[in-house]
């Protein structure tokens, strides 16, 4: 295979972008991108994105962005893995990079889930579960990470409180990103009374429903020397999948997806946990924070909350988590996520993090997770 | 890139499919063709679809077709092109495996959209136009494609009935293919008699709603060789898109992504039209198998009508066409007919066509279109 590297992020504020339609959110994002990597125009656009059709009653997202941004003629398709589908569509424009196919190609993210009525957006959410056996008998997508949470804490007897230290720890570090939803911080008080969704998953347990868009410019090692002084690496790449409903699990608490793609990416870099500098998991609800962290290698199952309480996940921190605000602060486009999260370990590799830049960080991780943990995309980037 | 090889087919019957879920048709497509071409199972799996979430209220559909098929834990996404979703399956499975990153994967398309009411189905397949220029305007995915032919009537001054051959055409090849919806034979008079959906185009010029999924196994040329005595190459791979509406095009009857995506993949393929011994063109409706015949290079531009009254288009003829009865007689499971397009090829290929194989043929194109001509994927296969 090539080898495959960044040398451009875009990015749009995320936020309730009742005024600019879908197209508009992807075209900025890209276009952002291409400046940022400072070329006229990509071979190929890889669109992520889960529900344009029901929030928008557009599918062909891939001609719709590349037309609208001016690219009219490339190869574009739409990418979707539920809540993954940023994470899968990087993962498909590094295979087209490393295949040779193409020199030069943009991933990107985008969603908008606001202008539906909520009710709305989660029935359509509830396609990320199993529809057939899950959805069809009414049970929201938060209420079955809330049966994961439920087992979690019976299982290794933490309290529910406790979870409050990966949410506490994102609304910090989303002061320091322009570009982040909520960049207010919550105490452990403002968790306590945290009204219920589907206990025990309070709302700020959760992360926003939201409109965004985030894109990165993916490029062969010829182009990429010649393109930028400071290209960021893709040292691993991979998608795994797990049993697409809860029950055909023989152990819940495991995240088989996670943890293979974790290892697939790791083995690809030669690399282990420890290299790690700093990691943007899948905070959707702060139970899958935990669940990541741990089928990740970053700590023994059981273990994620001890590390977050013990300030390992803060800046600076052993391993610094949701550097920018993650999807609960920054908030969760649901298929522009896994961009975002990548687009934001390039600006920490890069230095340009400002407030919350990490120090001295060399090797980051990016993690995408859709349905409850069924798929999942990991990526590892470096210097 | 390394060379990428077809190893094995499978199909369902295309029909409307009331007991059988998608995750079954999905699945069974899968299975024929891992069964198909004797391996125990694929690395990766990519799924072309572009309704599941309209019709069945499933997105992720990458974990759900890979665990229902038994295929636990590898990679799987889901590709969406609108109508040419089959298409970009295959070409996404063909990136992934010339990448070197899978040795064995499958491309399998899969649709389901007889379950809905009717009206449901037209408002969601409008999702393949531009959801907020044209298709909010009230108009039907029909009734643009009947602007087009009512252009190509005008322009070049050919009559209504003239259309009939594809048609007919169609209809007498699906007689050979035990999984064509439509077995029957029409004539001239039928289609005279056909009712208007959206004058000019009747219901004999359109193809049909329907359910159904085919599939492909993709290999590496060692696993090629080593699995197969009689492995089909492909030897051009191409994606290529226009603008999203029809009203942004500076000639509306050029279909310009059609005619890029033939292009790369003749250059790539080190070919040309005439070496192509037969094709399967997107017959959605027969003014597109028309416009595909001239922007493929085929014919001149406003020749494809007198090119198929000759007879060029039947078995025995000049160009086969449509040869196991195409869109329009087959049927149109949406996000599964560029695969099936791609399926038909190989049993021609390998001689496995029955009443209507195409005698010595060695070089296939297959090309599925989306939206108005808004997105194309060309294949073209040899032995």
């Amino acid at each position: 295979m090539r080898e495959v590297y960044i040398i451009g992020i875009g990015q749009t504020p995320v936020e309730e972008h009742w005024d600019r339609p879908l197209r508009e959110l992807g075209a900025a994002a890209t276009l952002a991108a291409i400046r940022d990597a400072q070329i006229e125009a990509p071979q190929a656009l890889f669109v992520g994105n889960m529900l344009s059709g029901a929030t928008c009653g557009q599918e062909n997202l891939g001609t719709v962005i590349a037309d609208f941004a001016g690219f009219n003629g490339i190869e574009a398709m739409k990418i979707e893995t539920a809540c993954a589908s940023g994470g899968a569509a990087v993962r498909a424009a590094y295979l087209a990079v490393a295949s040779g196919a193409h020199d030069v190609v943009v991933a990107v993210g985008v969603e908008k889930l606001t202008d539906l009525a909520i009710e709305d957006t989660t029935g359509a959410l509830a396609g990320a579960a199993d529809a057939d056996y899950e959805a069809a008998h009414g049970i929201t997508f938060t209420a079955l990470n809330a049966l994961m949470m439920r087992l979690y804490i019976e299982r290794y007897g933490v309290r529910k409180d406790d979870f409050a230290t990966f949410v506490i720890n994102a609304h910090n570090h989303a002061r320091g990103n322009p570009n982040a939803m909520f960049r207010k911080p919550v105490t452990l008080e403002d968790y306590a009374r945290s009204p219920m969704v589907a206990e025990p998953i309070c709302i700020l347990d959760s992360s926003p429903v939201a409109d965004g868009a985030a894109a990165v410019v993916l490029c062969s090692a010829d182009r990429a020397r010649s393109l930028c002084d400071r290209p960021i690496r893709i040292l691993g790449s991979s998608l795994a999948t797990d049993t697409i409903g809860l029950a055909s699990r023989r152990e819940i608490l495991r995240c088989e997806a996670i943890r293979r793609s974790a290892q697939l990416a790791y083995k690809q870099a030669g690399v282990t946990p420890k290299d790690i500098d700093f990691v943007e998991v899948h905070d959707a609800f702060s139970i899958v924070a935990a669940l990541s962290l741990e089928a990740s290698g970053f700590v023994k199952d059981g273990q994620a909350i001890p590390f977050a309480l013990e300030g390992n996940i803060d800046i600076p921190g052993s391993l610094p988590c949701s550097t920018r605000g993650g999807l609960k602060a920054r908030g969760h486009p649901v298929g522009a996520s896994g961009v975002y999260q990548v687009v934001e370990a390039v600006e920490q590799l890069r230095g340009q993090a400002g407030d919350t830049q990490v120090k001295d960080c060399r090797l980051a991780l990016t993690q995408s997770v859709g349905g409850l943990a069924s798929v999942a995309v990991t990526h590892i980037l470096g210097n």
